[in-house]
């Protein structure tokens, strides 16, 4: 890997298109089925998504998976979140014990979870003053990134925890689409007025350190974190394995984000699960032009939003699957 | 039964309230569940909201059922639906067979189903000429819709079928809240142009005939429909019995929209489960101060929106139930 980056350039720039001919197929048995045409809305929308990443003309989902990327932030140390540090660790054993949120919504919901730990005992440096990652070092954590879907899904949800992330995604976001730093920066796990103040100045600090940079993997490179490169590994790793993304929050969605500026179509296979109650998040996805299935208000991150969006999606393809067509069920249809 | 819909005026405003205790109990355990404060966003809304209308502390859903009611109306005749009568029949049978879109939702989300048949061969009178009901007629079809929850349930989805009921829903809304018979009026399973105007003209015609009522009971039994009669008064029934009850879209909102003209809290036990596609029910909404849960664009009906809702619901109460707190797992809190 001579220039390590440029080979995941080629794999974002080189990603299989939909499959026209499966979301042809959906729309011809779609028309058939026994309810009025549309009436399904949103729901037949998603299961023309899932065919046309999942390259099947009757798509499915048989087993889904939440992979969780946890890691740690030297920008942390600037007093950016409500929580210490600390608290990525103990609750990576929480995920490990079945004690958090995602644990039971996974077990509630029958999708499958996954861990992946990023160097907790080595955080980024601080990306106020130093890039987070070298070429050589970023290239290798989307590569271990993409290791998530090794033992097969045919729906991922990505989520992530890490103490300070949310600063580092503003970061990311103030650099690729400008502005100030307080259009992107909200309160993430709770900030009081004090600390949203510190976390403002610090989003600034990083990103302006940037100043004209405009490519996102370079922006990722130096203003990033290892779960958000993470994470855009396993995005480009999904697209090339046929198998539909659903991101969750404010924080994954900065690694759609930057593969978003490499290539606009780079994202087409990932659906946004929820809108995030973090302010800036309904500024990114009108860059990305997506809109997302659910809206509750989380900002808790660790794949909540995405694993209950992935809910709506089985059923969607259920519905797609299993129900009866107006001939077969005798149902007159409105040309009787 | 000498005056029947006084019985049941008495047991709608003879309702239970909310269980504080149980509520307060939800809100003590939340604050000590391994997530910062609020981070679940509605989801810890709607643990409380079902530990109020449970009347338990720890609130669950082990037993969803959706119940969809399917009635015939004589003002089908005046071509406001896209489709003939004979398929609220030949849906019942789909149902029956598992063909339809709620057999797939509730298969993938693992709820119960039942159907009520309310009489398909026998329609109700044209509304826009003849009251639906006598009065006993109208407390009889309130009190066998009752009868959806003998089985038991904790957490009850009311869904219906009926062609023609769009209609009947909009009539009783422009009863209730006035306005013009076009603003209560949609396309419904998809009429075309010439069909919209026929439909709002029965609307008006419909809604016409009651100039001054304002009881909701009585509007009901002037230009309701069977269905809806029955979903009102399983409502009522569900409030007794302490089981929370999620609606589905335009029709079903129109047996919630007549007890709450009866008494304002009558509904409090009730949640929306989407947002219809059909124009007027975002104005009813506001009207009755309920946030949907979802809004997928869904226009079907059959009980699909709420069913989709309690999936959400469900997992709101199991990870409530189920999250470590910040002592049980050893997870620093921002106070530490």
């Amino acid at each position: 890997m001579a220039h390590p980056l440029e080979d995941m350039r080629a794999l974002i720039r080189g990603a299989p298109g939909a499959d026209r001919a499966a979301v042809e197929a959906v729309r011809r048995r779609n028309a058939e089925l026994t309810k009025p045409e549309g009436a399904l809305g949103r729901l037949e929308a998603l299961v023309e998504w899932l065919a046309a990443w999942q390259g099947r003309p009757v798509p499915e989902v048989s087993m889904p998976l939440v992979a969780v990327f946890a890691a740690n932030h030297g920008i942390a140390a600037r007093g950016v979140s409500a929580y210490p540090a600390d608290v990525t660790k103990q609750m990576v054993a929480n995920f490990a014990a079945g004690g958090a949120a995602i644990n039971q919504i996974c077990q509630a919901s029958d999708i499958g979870l996954k861990v992946l730990e990023l160097a907790l005992d080595y955080p980024t440096p601080d990306i106020t003053e130093t890039d987070a990652f070298d070429e050589m070092g970023l290239a290798a954590t989307m590569a271990f990134g993409m290791e998530a879907i090794a033992g097969g899904t045919d729906l991922l949800c990505i989520g992530e925890m890490g103490i300070g992330n949310t600063a580092v995604a503003a970061a990311i976001y103030h650099a690729l689409y400008g502005g100030e730093a307080a259009d992107w920066t909200g309160r993430g796990t709770g900030v009081d007025d004090a600390g949203l103040a510190r976390k403002t100045a610090a989003v600034a600090a990083a990103a302006g350190r940037l100043a004209g940079e405009t490519d996102g993997l370079e922006i990722l490179r130096r203003v990033g974190g290892r779960e958000i490169a993470a994470m855009a590994g396993v995005i480009i790793a999904a697209r090339h394995q046929r198998i539909p993304v659903i991101v969750d929050g404010y924080v994954c969605t900065a690694a759609a984000a930057v593969l978003h500026q490499i290539d606009s179509h780079a994202i087409d296979h990932c659906l946004i699960g929820h809108l995030s109650a973090e302010p800036g998040h309904v500024r990114v996805l009108e860059r990305l032009g997506k809109k997302p299935v659910l809206d509750l208000g989380l900002r808790l991150g660790e794949g909540t939003g995405a694993a209950l969006a992935a809910g709506i999606v089985r059923a969607a393809a259920r519905t797609h699957a299993g129900m009866a067509t107006f001939s077969s069920a005798g149902v007159s249809s409105r040309d009787d």
